[in-house]
């Protein structure tokens, strides 16, 4: 395919325009969110696809279904949303027998119970390879989601947790040799993410002015945020946190964090959410740059030299 | 595998139990129906799958787009409920152009145009064979929504429009020969399908007991409403209204007609929607038999005779 997954969406964006007043967010963004009843109902999608996103070989079912729901339910945690139910269709292989499905299922629940959402219905079909798409919806109230696109020069840019584990992870689980606490640490981290949505909420409270997960590594999905704000972003490299055992590299382009990206107006609503964030979750908050006006990420390099950085992230297109 | 469909999704359903008091119906019926906000919140997903569900030998782009939303807004239609939103999402081989894919969601867009609903978002990766899963959001007023559950005997059973078009329509398009006007008509029932959103509302306001959306068969799904509503039904099989060019075992069997299946609780109730649907749509309603006490679906031969009716419908996982 010639074009990469960002150049596509846009194009489908553009097939996609003309949409009412009812759409508040519409495509392109983490989730969409629509006026409905009193509220705003926030709807978000993902797949995950048997050798692309997951290999039987290293995944377990239930870890599997646990982190299929976790990828969506972490988009309505990036608007500052609560999720509400699920739905999952699920696409198997012939060979694949029921007690496989029911296991897959039991994990999609128990993150589904830990996140506070039901799981209400789908639909099932063969397939030649497995494919799991999981639709979130959530509620937030009336004019309080956090786009991508609200960022202005100024703009602090933070991160919760840490960076780069879940790369790190996949490097353990496709080895096949976990050895130490920190391998299975890191594993977990793959398996096993956790989806912000009590920070999000929180961020959301301290005047988040843009905020996005980070599924495709930081370089890409900040590259998105700033685009989306109209805007460009310096990013201090020495600054990143960087996950224990993880590398600058996983933490950059790795994804598959699921960790919030968040603009923020100053640095007292940084400080004042980094404080709550500690205190109520026990996440962390870092400052990792700020927003400028032009376009593009200029990464600061430890040195103090600047470059222009890559997006190298997780790009389904191009990799 | 070793379970059919049903039986699988009767598991699943155990591992999914005990949905809170929001979930008014959960997995298992055309929609699962939430509280949200003030009114009642409909949910529905369903994938097309390559080489099971469509084959790109005999389908356009444009129809495939087309055909992914209707096939989920038949089931918000089948609910009584009014489609509002869709999701998503689509996996894609690395040999498909963005031409395809912008065709594709061109056919998309057209179907939530006429069907009144907005194309809000989803997710694209790539995969060995193209995967479309489609969420559809719609409303319904508070107790409105009509499940498959609600009949009981007495209730007469009747069908919308005309059935095994679909069927007949694939069978020209294996055939790769259009040879005539009726050919034609029976294709465009194939690959534009057409869902019954106006239809569901007037069946529902007329009182209807139980309701879906035949998209396997009359046969499977009339074994599937009257189980969920713990009953029998038996099926006159000189009334079942038979597509033209389309034979009876098209019509019980074929499956993707996307007529809605309906329960009413008499014949004045029957008689009132039937002239209400002719008269705004200039659809049919054919009453084709009724719910009875006990289990399992009579048919009812041309010669009064009885006997059990097999589900020949489209079964995923034994076909």
């Amino acid at each position: 395919m010639e074009l990469s997954e960002d150049e596509l969406t846009a194009a489908i964006v553009r097939v996609l325009s003309g949409a009412g007043p009812e759409v508040i967010v519409g495509p392109g963004d983490d989730a969409a969110v629509l006026a409905a009843g009193g509220g705003e109902l926030v709807l978000t999608a993902d797949a995950l696809i048997e050798g692309v996103h997951f290999d039987l070989g290293i995944t377990s079912a239930r870890d599997l279904g646990y982190k299929a729901i976790v990828v969506s339910v972490s988009d309505i945690a990036a608007m500052g949303a609560s999720p509400h139910a699920a739905l999952v269709t699920l696409a198997l292989r012939a060979d694949l027998g029921a007690a496989w499905v029911i296991e897959l299922y039991g994990g999609m629940r128990q993150a589904c119970d830990e996140h506070a959402l039901w799981l209400v219905g789908g639909d099932l079909s063969r397939a030649g390879a497995i494919g799991i798409s999981v639709t979130v919806t959530g509620e937030v109230a009336p004019g309080r989601a956090v786009t991508r696109a609200g960022a202005t020069p100024g703009d602090l840019i933070a991160v919760t947790g840490a960076l780069g584990a879940s790369a790190a992870g996949l490097r353990v689980a496709r080895s096949g040799r976990v050895r130490s606490d920190l391998d299975r640490t890191l594993l977990r981290a793959h398996v096993r993410p956790v989806a912000r949505v009590g920070e999000g909420a929180v961020l959301t409270r301290h005047g988040a002015t843009a905020m996005m997960d980070v599924s495709d590594g930081l370089a890409m999905d900040l590259g998105r945020l700033a685009r989306a704000s109209g805007a460009g972003a310096r990013l201090r490299l020495v600054d990143v946190p960087v996950a224990g055992g993880a590398t600058i590299a996983d933490a950059l382009g790795g994804g598959e964090d699921y960790e919030l990206l968040v603009a923020l107006p100053g640095l007292e609503a940084l400080e004042a959410a980094a404080a709550e964030l500690r205190e109520a979750y026990g996440t962390p908050l870092t400052a990792v740059g700020e927003i400028v006006a032009g376009e593009g990420v200029t990464a600061v390099e430890p040195t103090g030299a600047e470059r222009p950085l890559a997006p190298e992230g997780w790009d389904h297109f191009r990799a």
